[in-house]
C-alpha cells in the first residue's frame, strides 16, 4: 500500500494523517470543512473534492469522523466512498478510526463487502497527544487478511496495534475501554469527595492511593486536575457521552444490565446539561460537587 | 523504641509482627486465640496474658484486628490496654493497623489522650503479600510527634509510610482507597461482561485496555482472574463489605451522596448473600453474571 486517503482532519485525524506522510505514504485528503485540509496540503498531501473521488485515487481510505451517522455519510452518502467506480473500489480497504456502534460497523462492513471493499474498524485510545506522538493504541476488528495488508498504515499512526477479532471487535473493545475509563473516573470523583469531606489533603490522598490496588490512570492523571479544579480538555465530556451512548445501545442489544455504567452515563449527561460538555471528562467532578454541596479544593 | 507489643496475629498481623522481630525489635504478643502466638514465640517473642499486661511491658502497642468494636475491646474492654498501670501508660503509643471508622478513631484517640497515650491510626494496603514482604503502604493519622517517634516501627512493616494528617486521617485515606478499589472493580466487571457479550476474547480485551486511560490495578490483577473464574482470595468480599460500611458511615456523617460507592456496596453485599463472602473481591463478577444471565469464559 502506497496511496492513502484520509477523511476527517480533526483533532485526532490531522496528526494521524501527518504521521502517515512522515512514514512515506502518499496522502489524498478530504474534509467536510475544506480549510482543514490546508496544513496537510502544505506537507505535500493532495486534496479530493469528495470521498468518492478520493476513494478512486487510493489503496486504502482512513476515516476519522465523530459518530455513526458521520461514517455512514462518508461511505454511503452523496458522493460517498461507495460511489467511486466499481473497478476502483475492488480491493479497497476502509480503515475507520472513528468510535462508533459495533453493530452498525458490522452492517457497514457487510454492505462494503458487496462492493469488494474491506472495512477495518480501528478506533484508537491515547488522545490527541497519542495521535501527535504516534503512540496510540489501535483496536482493530475485521478480516485478518485486510488487517495484515494494512499493517504498515496502522503502524504509522499507533504504537500498539491489536487485531481484536472479526468486524466490530475493534469498536466493541473501544466500548469496553470507555466503560473502564468512565467508571474509574466516577470512583476517583467520589473518593476525592470523601477525602475532602474528611479534611484530607487531596494531593496526598492521590499519591498514597495511586501506588497500590486503588491505582488507575484516571486517578494518577485526572485526580490532580480535579483537586485543582482544572477542567480543560483532554477528552471532552460530549465525546465520552457519545461513546457511552454506544455502550448503552450495545448493552441493550445484549439485554446486559450495566448499573455502574448507566450511572456514570447519567452523571456525565448532567455535566453536559450544566454546560460542561466541552470541558474535559474530569468535569464529572462538578456534578459530584453540586450534588454534594461543596467545591473541590475549598473547605 | 525497643519493646513493641503486638495484638492481633491474623493473616496481616502475623507477618507484620515477624518483620518487627527481623528488624530487631523485642516483641511481646497477645492474641485472643492463644495458639496464634506460637509461631511468634518460636521466633523469640514473649507472650502476654492480656492487652493490659502487654501494655505494661512495651513502648508501643501495635493493634491489628478486624473492626471498630474489636479495637475498642482491645483498648477499653476488660483487661484492655487502658487498664495497665497509669505510669506504664504514660508516653505509650498505640499504632492501630486495623481498618476502622475514622470518626471512632478520633473518639478513641481522645480517650487515650486522657491517659497520656497517643494513638496513631495506621491502616495498610498491599494485602497479605505486602505484609509478608514488608512492602505495605501505611496511611497514618495522628500527632506528628508520635508519628516521628514510631518511624522505625512503621518502616519495619511497610515500604511507603505517609503521615496523612491528624487523628483519623489514616483511616479516612484508607476509606478513600477502598472507594477507589471497589468502584474500579465494578467497572472491570461491567467492561468484561460487555466484552463477553460482544464475543471478544477477554484476555485480549484486558491486554489492550490495560495500557492506556482505562488501565488500573484492578483490571490488570483481577481482570484475568475474572476471565478464568478464579475467585480465590486475595482480599475477601466480607472484608471489603466491612470497609464499605465504614465508608457509608463516613459519607452519611458528611451528608455526602456517593452513588457509585453505594451501588458497589449493594452488589458486594449481594455477593456475600450468595455465599461469596470468603471469596476474593473479584467474586463481585458472580453478581454481574447472575444479573446478566451468563458465566464468564462461557458462551
Amino acid at each position: 500500500m502506497k496511496r492513502i486517503g484520509y477523511i476527517g482532519l480533526g483533532i485526532m485525524g490531522r496528526p494521524m494523517a501527518e504521521n502517515l506522510i512522515k512514514a512515506g505514504f502518499e496522502l489524498v485528503v478530504y474534509n467536510r470543512t475544506p480549510a482543514k485540509t490546508e496544513p496537510l496540503i502544505a506537507l505535500g498531501a493532495a486534496v479530493a473534492s469528495s470521498p468518492a473521488e478520493l476513494a478512486g485515487r487510493v489503496d486504502a481510505v482512513c476515516v476519522n469522523v465523530t459518530d455513526t451517522p458521520d461514517v455512514e455519510a462518508v461511505l454511503f452518502g452523496e458522493r460517498g466512498v461507495a460511489q467511486a467506480e466499481a473497478d476502483k473500489l475492488n480491493g479497497l480497504v476502509v480503515i475507520d478510526h472513528s468510535t462508533i456502534d459495533p453493530d452498525a460497523t458490522r452492517r457497514l462492513a457487510a454492505r462494503l463487502t458487496e462492493l469488494n471493499v474491506a472495512l477495518l474498524d480501528a478506533p484508537v485510545s491515547g488522545g490527541d497527544i497519542g495521535a501527535r506522538n504516534g503512540t496510540l493504541s489501535v483496536m482493530v476488528g475485521g478480516e485478518r487478511g485486510a488487517f495484515d495488508r494494512c499493517a504498515a498504515v496502522l503502524a504509522a499512526v499507533g504504537q500498539t496495534i491489536t487485531h481484536c477479532g472479526p468486524s466490530g471487535a475493534g469498536q466493541a473493545t473501544k466500548a469496553c475501554n470507555q466503560v473502564l475509563v468512565s467508571t474509574a473516573l466516577l470512583g476517583v470523583c467520589e473518593a476525592l469527595a470523601l477525602a475532602q469531606a474528611e479534611g484530607l489533603d487531596l494531593d496526598t490522598t492521590i499519591k498514597v492511593t495511586s501506588g497500590g490496588a486503588a491505582g488507575s490512570w484516571q486517578l494518577a492523571h485526572l485526580g490532580p486536575k480535579i483537586a485543582r479544579r482544572d477542567f480543560d480538555p483532554g477528552f471532552m465530556v460530549d465525546l465520552l457521552n457519545k461513546d457511552l451512548n454506544i455502550v448503552a445501545h450495545a448493552a441493550a442489544d445484549h439485554e446486559l444490565p450495566m448499573a455502574a455504567t448507566a450511572l456514570v452515563a447519567q452523571l456525565l449527561r448532567e455535566a453536559a446539561q450544566h454546560g460542561r460538555g466541552r470541558d474535559g471528562t474530569q468535569a464529572l467532578a462538578t456534578v459530584i460537587e453540586r450534588r454534594g454541596g461543596f467545591e473541590f479544593g475549598h473547605d
